[in-house]
């Protein structure tokens, strides 16, 4: 499949250079707006406006439609008013508001001035509802019936206006623009009789989203009922919009990204890895190192006060990567978890009793496993293999005690950061490794050392 | 929402706990499949068998598929042959593979008896494709329209045999088994003329997957491509199922999970947090926290070997959990980027000098920043503040250029790992933190004590 694009990719190159038009069109029209928008990203500046003139109008729109914001602001840049309007006219609104938000001013002022006033005060409209909400997902291209109306009459609507609209195949039926029900066009076509009235088979129990709702509350929406569509109502119930599947999913990528970039500790970032710049990553990545290396300063205050402890017992020193690494990735494995689980709806503050007890008996499993292999490793490898005398049956102790301490604690605090900070309102994902890392290391030298203290007596 | 949810339930335990039955039938139909599978996972185990007989059979079978294993379990253990025959009659046949794939054999053998013989035998063709393929994602249940029908005869042809099909607005045109193109009921729909030809009408490049195609890329071009509906062909090009958009979400999901539980060093699971059992919990955790404690023996046995030169120099064991965090976390931003980016299918092996080039030039510019921010905080509070006579000009330079070595370090090798990984064939999130941090944490140590080497002659 990727051989193959490479090829044609190759093949569509050399025939822009020798001119080959009409060949080339012949192979343009045979292919998908994606996979073509995936040709133009690979072009050169000169060349993207040349092939792009070679496509069919309907096409050249929705090529345009996925394409990345910076070969879209190219091609506007060298369209002429009326080959903007042409491709701006067949755009759906939702791609529109994508458009608007996605360009600079001065190029968004020429693609407002070229749009017909119905799409300008559309594309307006939309651009009110806040980032990320279902009111900046939604189109308002959709097919809307009457409940009076015939199984019969309804097809012949869509037939007529269906054109236009995003999708057909979800029917919303308002009665004084508030939202009545829902008839599928299976519902129509299976349908025993033309004469029926859509008011007795429409789904009277509608599930319609927000205007302000979150777009990842409505993406987890669709993830649950399976449905194609969701109509987005406002305050008043009134249908203003329908959010579709094929936004959902890309929402659902966005967000898993988006967490991981969190976990990963980053500022989450809507550009993909190509398109960022050197500059981009430095700036998605620097706050959280420099926060979290001033963070660290405090693990390194409590080496500094125990240092003549340590300079008595060189040996503890050897343990602490192994010590804070296994407090680190206890804590992480419980936090991304439990970020997950919110994240997919599946855990709310209220379950944080259960998380709780999963967790301490999840976390007394392991840590005894984990000091009970720690335990002969240090005596079997550390002292006898290696013959290091200073490690005593003791300091193998200490460790093993600190061990089981470190991981109950790391469980306990990686389970609860998440669900309090979606809680209070925080994104759950910052309580995710970097963040407990620094939060663990310092615990367990605590544990560590005060250990140590007891039955060392440094 | 939440909130409905939760008097709902009350109201339909108080309704089941008084016996209204047809009271709590009437609600029930008004509600859907997803919710209603969520009402039963709150009840008791001798509740469950008792409202479900009183949804109507179509509701119940729909119901039925949205519920956990073992719900579904402990009812097919209640059901009567009959009954148990009517929720698989009402099964689309990829639902009842998923079943199949989850009951535990002598269930799976009653299941498989009371199907009729046409299911049984498409389950049973479904099963022989490998796990985590189109193969076994896919339903057979689709519409197959000729090239040579009209518009007005494929609409009639839906309208009769479409009641059974998971989708009815994606139909496949088919000569002789193979598939030679498509047609959307919205072209059918909006056809101007009954008597056109199918093959007039049909979209002839049709992009399918095999039915070995793994899933993750199947969603992958679910997200590319917008469609609702993906054909699966075998080697011979014959049509032999289809993928719905539906599946593809939830198979994005469970991607994206698996991914973040890799990355948060655990086995990955099929099952959700609720779902997990302790011990399955400690099952999937403990492999890597045994791994990770046994690699951190390395860094162990560096600081080991440098023994002495540390109780020559205590004051270098404070900066050791700063510099190894901040290793670990450069690293890691660098990982979890290009993991999901790979995952995204947007970065393939060949991409590599881009992503190092990249990579390098971000960890320069964050490891100068880094270690200026580092050496005045030593200067300023670790010295002046709080007076710490053994932090030398010399010792800040060794932590800095420590700093500026092990951010480099760690970038690169966050880049390269997951690449190589993926190119070898492995799960490139493996190649995240908890791994990661290991070799990190090694690379780390030996540099700083290097420098520490030069500059200070311990």
């Amino acid at each position: 499949m990727e051989n193959q694009n490479i090829i044609l990719e190759t093949t569509i190159l050399k025939l822009l250079d020798e001119k080959k038009y009409p060949t080339l069109r012949d192979i343009l029209t045979t292919m998908n707006p994606s996979d073509l928008a995936g040709i133009f990203q690979g072009l050169t500046q000169e060349r993207i406006p040349l092939l792009f003139r070679l496509l069919p109008k309907e096409l050249a729109a929705e090529t345009f439609v996925e394409m990345d914001p910076e070969a879209q602001e190219l091609l506007i840049k060298g369209f002429s008013d009326s080959e903007l309007k042409e491709v701006i006219d067949e755009l759906y609104v939702d791609d529109a508001v994508d458009l608007v938000e996605e360009m600079p001013a001065n190029v968004v002022k020429r693609v407002l001035s070229q749009a017909d006033p119905e799409m300008r005060r559309s594309i307006n409209e939309l651009l009110k509802y806040p980032d990320n909400s279902a009111g900046s997902m939604m189109t308002t291209e959709f097919v809307t019936l009457r409940p009076s109306m015939t199984v019969g009459e309804s097809i012949l609507r869509i037939r007529r206006t269906g054109v236009d609209k995003e999708t057909i195949y979800t029917c919303y039926v308002t009665e004084g623009g508030r939202l009545s029900g829902l008839v599928t066009v299976k519902d129509l076509l299976l349908a025993k009789d033309d004469e029926e009235l859509v008011q007795d088979i429409m789904e009277q129990n509608v599930i319609s989203v927000s205007t302000t709702t979150d777009q990842e509350e409505v993406a987890r929406m669709f993830a649950k009922y399976n449905f194609l569509a969701f109509p987005v109502v406002d305050n008043d119930s009134r249908l203003v919009g329908i959010v579709t599947v094929d936004d959902a999913i890309d929402v659902i990528q966005e967000e898993a990204t988006e967490d991981m970039e969190i976990m990963g500790g980053m500022s989450p970032s809507e550009k993909s890895y190509r398109r960022s710049t050197v500059l981009d990553l430095f700036k998605q990545r620097i706050p959280w190192l420099l926060l979290l290396m001033i963070s660290a300063t405090f693990t390194g205050m409590i080496i500094t006060s125990f240092e003549t402890a340590l300079a008595a017992q060189v040996a503890l020193t050897a343990f602490i990567p192994m010590l804070m690494d296994t407090g680190g990735n206890s804590g992480s494995q419980s936090s991304v978890t439990v970020i997950r689980a919110i994240s997919l709806g599946e855990l709310k503050f209220r379950d944080m009793p259960m998380v709780i007890w999963k967790e301490i008996r999840t976390a007394v499993l392991c840590g005894f496993v984990l000091s009970l292999v720690c335990f002969f490793k240090i005596m079997l490898v550390d002292r006898l293999l290696l013959g290091n005398d200073s490690i005593t049956v003791t300091v193998a102790l200490v460790v093993c005690l600190t061990l089981i301490i470190t991981v109950f604690l790391a469980k306990s605090v990686g389970a609860i950061l998440p669900l309090t900070a979606k809680q209070l309102g925080f994104d759950p994902a910052v309580m995710s490794s970097p963040f407990l890392t620094t939060i663990v290391d310092a615990l367990s030298l605590l544990v560590y050392f005060g250990i140590a203290r007891i039955l060392l007596g440094i």
